[in-house]
């Protein structure tokens, strides 16, 4: 039986798999479907348009029509939601990689370097950043000087200081016991950079002023916290639940392992307390975006 | 005893050792020296940094000397030098890994992989990519929109039309007897996309005519193709001579396996008098490519 929602949520819920669409109709043009002997662009394809939240597109995308008080989904906006999502399906791949977290599902499927091999996982994933930054570096619309500061902006959020910092953290500080401080430096690092430029990509695009893009950043870091505290509280959850390796956090220092599921949940709802008054200090505070911390906040964990 | 050398020959030696000193002495500002504990900066720089021929930053910084006519090195071009070099860092990185080739030693040193362990290696490539785009979007007294081009360029050069995929072909198409013209195919996918990319640099930091750019890149295929049969032929060469592992290609068709090193070697001469064809078409016959030509046909093999 289907639950009766209140309107707004319904009408929320129904933007976000119209969004959700078009990402994945737009994925879908950017990387087409290829003769099977073609390994590189199947992977890149496999690795990115398997069934997922989109959440760094939806980011992106919600921030802007929060920001434009739009309705439609301008084309620059979709074309860099895809290139959030190749880098984040390129991360996926090497993070899945016998020589990180060994895992053999993902999205319900088998992970990249199963079905097609780790030299394949690993060119196909340096091809999706390749043309991520192609993606960054053409963006319709905008002008050239734009185009270039998503470019740095998506270095940043990818690089040494980035993704790349983030994994590495969390593959030799992880097995060991960590204060909470520590650990929550690790989960910044993780998943704060593409939920960051979502939300900078977006301001970009609709030429936000200094403060506001200070409280947006504000908000996809508590946001990208929460995150990452509700992806260890599904750890505890079975395999066909979550889609992905269940039970790889077993032993890893994490906000859970150390102060049990109760005080984890407490904090998602601090993390999404703090985004909340991000976004009223940004004067969104009645957008799509404070729709999206209800929709977690409703979400089972 | 030092030999003699003609005096254009000298001077060329001089120039291209100062050339080189200076990329080298630029990458170490881009990747400075870093805590032992940062082994991503670390892998990085020792990726890079390490003795290499530097042929790919030559090439551009050569081509910009014989279009600009000028003396000194604009800091444009000595950056997107850098830029390239870091590609071609993250290319070896990956390519030295169990999962593709498997090398023990690079550039008389041990492998990536081996030195910082494969997760570093897989980041730190990463992390290179990443911070070469930013450069390419970030160079200084270009304007904004050549600063998109060159990220599109480089990604064409890097991604699934370009290193990837002759990484690809070399892993999977190496091991079978092939035709001459399967190999050159090959060749020119591993080894022209930086060249080309290269001289497409140089050409846009100085506003080169499309007729020009035309023999430019064909300058650089042929170059590459050159490049490729010296580098196959050194194979044969002990591993103390080379500083890579040697012997890797037993077994492999190669152009040297398949026709003989004589043949081979003619095949080299072909395509450098192909190469200064294409210098004379441009109009730069008499100028620094052109004796980097002469300086190829020198080399002992």
């Amino acid at each position: 039986m289907a639950i009766a929602l209140p309107d707004t949520q319904l009408d929320f819920e129904q933007t976000v798999s119209t969004l959700r669409a078009q990402v994945d109709e737009r994925l879908d043009q950017w990387l087409p479907l290829a003769p099977v002997q073609d390994a590189i662009a199947s992977a890149m394809r496999e690795g990115t348009l398997a069934h997922g939240k989109r959440i760094r597109p939806l980011l992106l995308l919600l921030t802007l029509k929060d920001l434009q008080r739009d309705t439609m989904v301008p084309r620059a906006g979709l074309d860099l939601a895809c290139a959030l999502e190749m880098v984040h399906a390129a991360s996926l791949i090497l993070d899945d990689m016998p020589c990180m977290d060994n895992a053999e599902l993902r999205r319900g499927r088998p992970t990249i370097h199963r079905q097609f091999g780790e030299d394949v996982a690993v060119l196909g994933s340096v091809a999706l950043l390749s043309q991520a930054f192609s993606i960054a570096a053409s963006t319709a619309g905008t002008d050239a000087s734009t185009g270039n500061q998503l470019v740095r902006l998506l270095s940043q959020a990818t690089g040494a200081q980035g993704l790349v910092r983030g994994q590495f953290h969390d593959l030799r500080e992880g097995q060991r016991a960590r204060p909470l401080e520590a650990i929550a430096h690790t989960n910044r690092l993780k998943t704060c950079p593409l939920f960051t430029c979502a939300v900078e990509f977006a301001a970009l695009l609709a030429d936000t002023d200094a403060s506001r893009m200070r409280h947006l950043k504000g908000f996809a870091t508590e946001l990208g916290l929460a995150f990452q505290l509700l992806d260890d509280l599904s750890d505890g959850l079975s395999t066909q639940q979550i889609g992905k390796d269940s039970g790889k956090d077993v032993g890893k220092s994490t906000v859970v392992a150390l102060l049990g599921p109760d005080a984890a949940r407490q904090h998602v709802e601090e993390h999404l307390a703090r985004a909340e008054q991000h976004l009223i200090d940004a004067g969104i505070g009645d957008g799509h975006l404070a729709q999206l911390l209800e929709y977690f906040c409703a979400r089972p964990y």
